[in-house]
């Protein structure tokens, strides 16, 4: 595995290559970006791994000074993976004028969006330049961030990005908690109630199964996700992948939820499709 | 030539090629345009022209309805241009989602981004959607919109798009107007009048020649511009291709103006290398 740190060098790497499988990170790397990892690494003759805590997807609030980093354990899991070249660029190398930002224009009034303002502009636009450097056959994005990959999606359709994105499944615990790099915010109590999030989600899949009213199950999750200390920032659904109104017409059903601990906001969901 | 209406018809002619030379344009073709082809035409393998009067780019008391439009004539100056692929997308083929835009963040705070908000917006979006469906080895841009290819020079950098932007010199009519599709909508008194725009930048750069102070420039080709029945727009100057304030490490300055005739407005510039 070669670490890159310019564009010109990791471009004259991936010059003439056949297919390139590509993995953009935050870094902190768990077993959910492991099997993304894996999963390019099946698929593509390279593997590229970026890892960049992208400024511009933080609120002026949130956690970026403090987002978790560990260089040492990212480089053993990312060689463990099988990954060809780890990107690591700084902000400078990211944004050498900033004079433009993607915007998005629709999609981003629910979820995480309403709760992060300019959070998914920041996220279309570092992917959007990375697109541009690595160039990718492929690239893989967890459903954990289900409004991420869609709008991701929404973008590389909208904008004729040659790239295919790839859905890549949840990775949870043992005791079902979804993997994040923010879980290692959590004190020891809070561990103890965050797999009750994963909990509240299957007994939602459990009353949908059961053909009981989405407004009914809705209220259910509220409901479960009463931890003590904690405070509910959404249980919402939507149409998937177009993160619309859910109508008669709608197959795929996301119910996402994000739950603020003391020192975490932890997110989770459940793709539903009707009839299936 | 081929004529091609969709995305895919579009990169399956395309895929394969060594060198595309790529020239977008709003149509209503003439010599400034034929100009820029034909150093497509000299620098690669496959010259592809796009057509697209790109709605995003006009504001809301622009000219989008009336803008001039001749199918025929364009392909007729295509054919003999030696372009390979032209290219015709609608609204829809453009704007499949609509979900994001590009938005600028530094760069359209003078000149005609002062005077027409959101129009670089619109040309950036969809200039980059352009970029991703025809992937040119290089584009060509007239200096006569000076500050549009700045700011593409810039997006380009910024995002790391993998191709060469080529600067190519205004094209004049015989008496100096320089040629636009926008100079049709001239009545013949303003049609006399409208090169006094090229005469009074003519007369700035002798004045620069000669050291006298930019203000004084500036001031005098104010009042050369005061043509009866129009209003100016602006007449400004800043560096070049920064768009930023002129000061003592500016090289190259860009002189730009923009006169309102009763129905059209008309744009031209000098770039003044300052020493040479």
């Amino acid at each position: 595995m070669k670490i890159m740190r310019s564009v010109e060098q990791l471009r004259e790497a991936l010059s003439g290559q056949q297919s390139i499988g590509f993995v953009p990170t935050m870094g902190f790397l768990h077993e959910g970006h492991a099997s993304l990892l894996e999963q390019a690494r099946a698929e593509n003759d390279i593997v590229v791994l970026s890892i960049f805590v992208n400024p511009t997807q933080f609120g002026p609030n949130e956690d970026l000074d403090r987002y978790p980093r560990d260089e040492i354990r990212d480089q053993q899991l990312a060689q463990s993976a099988g990954v060809d070249y780890l990107f690591y660029p700084t902000n400078e190398v990211m944004y050498p004028l900033d004079m433009a930002r993607v915007t998005v224009r629709s999609g981003d009034d629910v979820l995480c969006g309403a709760s992060r303002p300019g959070h998914f502009d920041g996220v279309l636009t570092v992917v959007s330049k990375l697109f541009n450097i690595v160039q990718p056959t492929r690239a893989y994005f967890g459903l954990k961030d289900a409004q991420q990959l869609a709008l991701i999606e929404g973008y590389v359709a909208d904008y004729f990005v040659p790239v295919e994105i790839k859905r890549c499944p949840i990775i949870r615990e043992a005791d079902g908690l979804a993997k994040s790099s923010r879980n290692v915010y959590l004190s020891d109590r809070e561990r103890e109630q965050a797999p009750g999030i994963q909990q509240a989600l299957v007994e939602a899949k459990q009353a949908l199964d059961q053909g009981q009213p989405l407004d009914t199950v809705l209220e259910k999750t509220r409901t479960l996700l009463q931890f003590e200390g904690t405070t509910i920032d959404y249980v919402e659904a939507v149409a998937y992948p177009t993160l619309g109104p859910i109508d008669a017409t709608t197959e795929t059903i996301l119910l996402a939820v994000a739950v603020q601990f003391e020192s975490a906001r932890l997110i989770d969901n459940l793709l539903y499709t009707r009839g299936a």
